[in-house]
Order: C-alpha cells, then sequence, then structure tokens
C-alpha cells in the first residue's frame, strides 16, 4: 500500500482521474486549468477550485492579507488562461482555533483586495477548524464553448508565446525558503513576485475573444512543465529560440553562480499565461494585448517532433519536464 | 487580540460578513444555506463550499469512503434545503504526504456514491498537501429567482414543518465521541444516521416548483437552531406542537435516562429541510413529498412573537438558540 509521497502528486492525480473518468463526462477534458458543465445555448459553466494550506503554501515572510489575495489570484490566473471572466467566488476557511480574528480579518481583506483588482464578487463560504489555516477557494465563470482556450489546442507552425518574464520567483523561493541573499532593492523585486502575484485576467480576456490563441496554459507548475504540458495536451513540440528570463532573476543569477535559465524553466508560482498563437493573428493579438497594458512576448515555435528544446547562448538544450510536485517537492509552491 | 476560540464561530463569521458586506450585494443575502449571482433571463448561478476536515469533522469508525460521499451529501443537502437541483461539483483534495493511495482513492469513491445517488458530476479538483485531510466540495446549480426557497420567507400562520425525525445523530454521536453504549441493532441503526446520511434533494425540489415553501433551511447545525434561523431571518416566531423523535434515539435515550427532546432540539448533522409552508397548500404539498418516497411532518405554526415554544408532554419548553458551533464546542460536526 503506497503513501501519497512515494508516487508523488502527479501520478496520484492521475490514479483519482482513473476513477472518476467512469463516472464523467465534463465539457472540458479533465486536467485542463479550469473545469466545465454544459449549459443551455452554447453556454458553459466554469469552475475552478484551488487551495492554499499555511504549512506548505505560504512562504516565509508573507502576510496574511498578501496570502489571502494571492490565494484568490491563483484562481483568477486558471480562468484567465482559458479567456474567461471570474463571476463570483466562495471561500472555505479552515483555521485553528488560536487563530487571532485579526489574522482571519486580514486574510479577508487579501481576498477582498483580489476581488476588486479582478472584478468579481466574493458571495459566501464557510469556516470551520483545522490544525493549520486552508483557504479553498472556488471561482464560477460562464462561457461560450467557442472562446474557450483549452490546453489541447496547438499545432505545428503556431507562435508559443508569454506574457512576462521568469525566473524571479525561483530567486525569491531561493531567498525565503534557502536562504540565499540578495541586495536590498533586488531582494524586495523578488519577493514581491511570490507576496503579490498578478493574474494575466485582461490578457487572457482579449486573447480568446480575438480567437487568436490555439492552447493556453498558466506557469504556475513552472515554464518548463507548463511547456510539457501543451506538449502532451497537443500532441506537438515546441523549439523555444527566447526564453524572457528576468533582469532582476539574471541579477540573481550573477551574484549566486546559479544558470539563469534554470530559474526561468523551473520555477513556478510565475502566474504568466504560456500560449500558442495562430501566425497569421500574432501581430494583432500583440497589439491587443499591448491595448490593454500588457505584452506578449514570442519565445519560439511549435513543432512536430514531441519534444522541448530551448535554444539558449547558441546551445540546443532539452527542456525536462519537470516543475513543482507535491508530497514529494522540497518546497512551495502549489498551483 | 481575541482568538476564534474566544469568539466562537458565529461572531467569526459575523465580523468575516461585516467586511464583505462593503464589497459585494449577492443575489441571495449572506448567511443562507447557499450564494448565488444574477445570470441573465433571470436566472441565478448558485454555488455552495462546505468542507470536510479529518481531525475535528470525521467521528470515529468512519470509513474514509463514508467521508467522501458525506461530505458531497452535506452540499447537496444545501442546495436542496434552497429547492436547487446540483449541476456538477468540483473538489480540493488537500492531504498529508504519509496518506496511502488506498484512502485517497476511498475517499473519492466515497465522492462518486454520493454524486450518483444525487444525479451530479464531478468535473475536476486539485490536491496539495496539508496536516490533516481537508476535503472542500464546490457544487453548482442553476435557478430560477423565483423558485428559490429562503431562509426569510417566514409568515405568521405558515405550517412548520420537516422532512424526517430527529435525535439519532445526537445519540450516534454520544455513542461515537462520549463512548455510551447501545444494543447492536439499535447502535448500527443509530450509527448509519451519521456514517450515511442523505440529502432531501427530491422533496427540495419538488416543494419549490410546488411554490408550496416560503423558507426553508437544511438542519445540519440541529433543529433548535435551524428554527432559531428562520425564526431570525424571517422576523417570526414558532410554536412546535409535534417534534418528531425518531423511536431509535427515544429507546437510546430510556437506556441512558436521557431526554430524547434534547437529543431531537440539540444534536446536528442531520440533514432534514426545516420549511415553512403556506397552510392552503400544505396537503398537496406533503401529497407531492410522498409521490418521491418522503414525508412531510406537520411540526407546529409561524407565530408573531418572536421566540421557538415547543410544547411536549403536556408542557411548554422555551427551545434555546443552541447548537453546534465550531472553535468552542467540544465535539462534532461541521455545518
Amino acid at each position: 500500500m503506497k503513501t501519497v509521497s512515494e508516487l508523488g502528486e502527479h501520478r496520484v492525480v492521475d490514479s483519482i482521474l482513473a476513477v472518476l473518468r467512469k463516472q464523467a463526462k465534463p465539457a472540458i477534458p479533465f486536467g485542463d486549468d479550469v473545469s466545465a458543465v454544459k449549459l443551455d445555448r452554447g453556454k458553459l459553466l466554469i469552475l475552478k477550485t484551488d487551495t492554499m494550506v499555511w504549512d506548505t503554501d505560504v512562504p516565509p515572510g508573507m502576510t496574511a492579507r498578501q496570502a489571502g489575495r494571492k490565494a484568490l489570484v491563483m484562481n483568477v490566473s486558471d480562468l484567465a488562461a482559458k479567456g474567461v471572466k471570474p463571476l463570483a467566488a466562495v471561500v472555505s476557511l479552515s483555521i485553528p482555533s488560536s487563530t487571532s480574528i485579526d489574522e482571519v480579518l486580514s486574510i479577508i481583506k487579501g481576498l477582498e483586495d483580489g476581488a476588486k483588482e479582478y472584478g468579481l464578487e466574493i458571495i459566501g463560504g464557510d469556516t470551520g477548524e483545522a490544525p493549520t489555516i486552508v483557504l479553498s477557494i472556488s471561482m464560477a465563470g460562464i462561457a461560450d464553448k467557442g472562446t474557450i482556450i483549452l490546453r489541447s489546442g496547438a499545432k505545428v507552425g503556431d507562435i508559443v508565446a508569454t506574457t512576462g518574464p521568469f525566473g524571479n520567483t525561483a530567486a525569491a523561493l531561493a531567498i525565503t525558503l534557502n536562504g540565499l541573499e540578495a541586495p536590498h532593492m533586488l531582494k524586495l523585486k523578488l519577493l514581491r513576485s511570490i507576496y503579490k502575484p498578478k493574474a494575466r485576467l485582461r490578457e487572457g480576456l482579449v486573447l480568446a475573444s480575438l480567437k487568436a490563441a490555439t492552447s493556453s496554459i498558466d506557469s504556475s507548475d513552472g515554464l518548463a512543465w507548463s511547456l510539457h504540458e501543451l506538449s502532451r495536451m497537443s500532441n506537438v513540440g515546441f523549439k523555444i529560440t527566447n526564453v524572457p528570463i528576468a533582469p532582476e532573476a539574471e541579477a540573481f543569477a550573477r551574484i549566486h553562480g546559479l544558470n539563469p535559465l534554470n530559474l526561468a524553466l523551473y520555477g513556478g508560482e510565475e502566474y504568466e499565461l504560456v500560449l500558442t498563437i495562430k501566425p497569421e493573428l500574432f501581430d494583432k493579438a500583440a497589439a491587443s494585448v499591448r491595448s490593454v497594458g500588457g505584452e506578449l512576448i514570442k519565445m519560439g515555435v511549435a513543432i512536430s517532433e514531441r519534444r522541448v528544446i530551448v535554444d539558449y547562448q547558441g546551445k540546443l538544450h532539452e527542456v525536462e519536464a519537470k516543475g513543482w510536485e507535491h508530497f514529494t517537492s522540497k518546497h512551495l509552491p502549489r498551483n
């Protein structure tokens, strides 16, 4: 009888899905960023649930208010990746009985911060007792079946793109969890990436309305993992010629003799969108994303061979299918 | 700085709602069994989230499969009380890394048992790590605004009714948590009430479609608490002349010299509906509930005076507004 730590999160999830698949045929297949059930008139009801557990998912130095906000942002990000506007959320908050009411209310204010930022309402919830704080958020939206961007639609020749640079969160986790140091201003900037992440909702919505994206995922499990997921679900490969490494991550890597490419590829906790875009619509898509204050960065192209390779400083590297995994990984985080 | 155990669950929830009310005006006011957001064409999107925490909410002797099923049933019951058909659920499961995969899959099978029983699909979810098992379920449905039964619609003269007898869960919790004993067959029947509860979904749906009920609540916090909630939200009182005490609870009370009325009033973990019914529609409502295999038991009448009194064995008793409360109560359960 194996434990979940012997199996690792991905195999645990596979076992669970093997059971669930016998019972349900959801409108969006299991394993995508969000779930859906069919309504009438071509509409889908979109549901997402994601949980933050204080013991394992909240890095040292993060305030309760930041944690509350981030729990909400994590869920928004998954809807953003599908091009779905979040309508409302319900919250289940379990807390130790020794928790101060101030901390509880800070979490709630953080949830509100996130809700205001992304234009949705928190309409209800539930409280209860647990040995550590466990904050489950469930979010709903309504979408037209035709506009949802799944993980599975990438075609050979599509442009692989993303909405921001990578590497800062891996550097920040090296600071908070492994005790690495950085000069004050650099440290603040890096920590901001894990304490106050942004979801790319406006970007996801304009890309969905343009029907420019053929596949999409949020990069919360890391860039490498996200590319492999799109590859697996779409049955294509990717050749990446431009990994957008954040300048702060480059600086941090220089200080500690780390490989900045690894920080960018194998981090996690970023909430950028990783997408494939129809080549003929790329310029239009990039202009639309700019018009809402974002950026669409070209990273490479979808290829027929089922591998993910990156051309970095004149050398080809095989990108490994690794990222954060619960139950086995030593540090944070959760998707 | 007070802790949540000093305040108790109800005051904690009040503090949380004071913050949330500034931000949101949900389509169903905070504090009802479910939450809602307006869709077009007079429809409401109904959301419910409820969490089961193994440390505090799972009584001794309950199997993982029963716990999984019960977590789902708790949520169905809240939708049932509003007359809303559950469409789909998403599940967030947090587990210690030492959990066996068999236990995880038993929980999932239990969820499926419940989903099949009540005709909904589990369409997705999330896993992660926590020091005890925490199972959050979020359920969605779509309803016509006009058919939802809130807690707030009871009128003086309405008949107070319920869908089944009370007392067995209090007796069962006295067995599992306080070590009281009962003859084998009686014990099995009592334990069944907490290990395999039923949600009164068919009853709630027929009553909503008849528009016979003016208010409704699920009795998971106990009969006394439920009556007081309907009283508070509807601004009426209740005179109860018939408390349907389960015969097993009566037998258990006799053995241990307990007051069966207290078992029935101040238990909790029951998932009966407590409703007020328009007097002119009561017979029709009762016949409809019978037609789906249930029963509608007349308990009393709504009165103008804001108190809840029960006429039991020829004497009037004041029913106290007490029930299970997290953070302060010594034993189970969660709503």
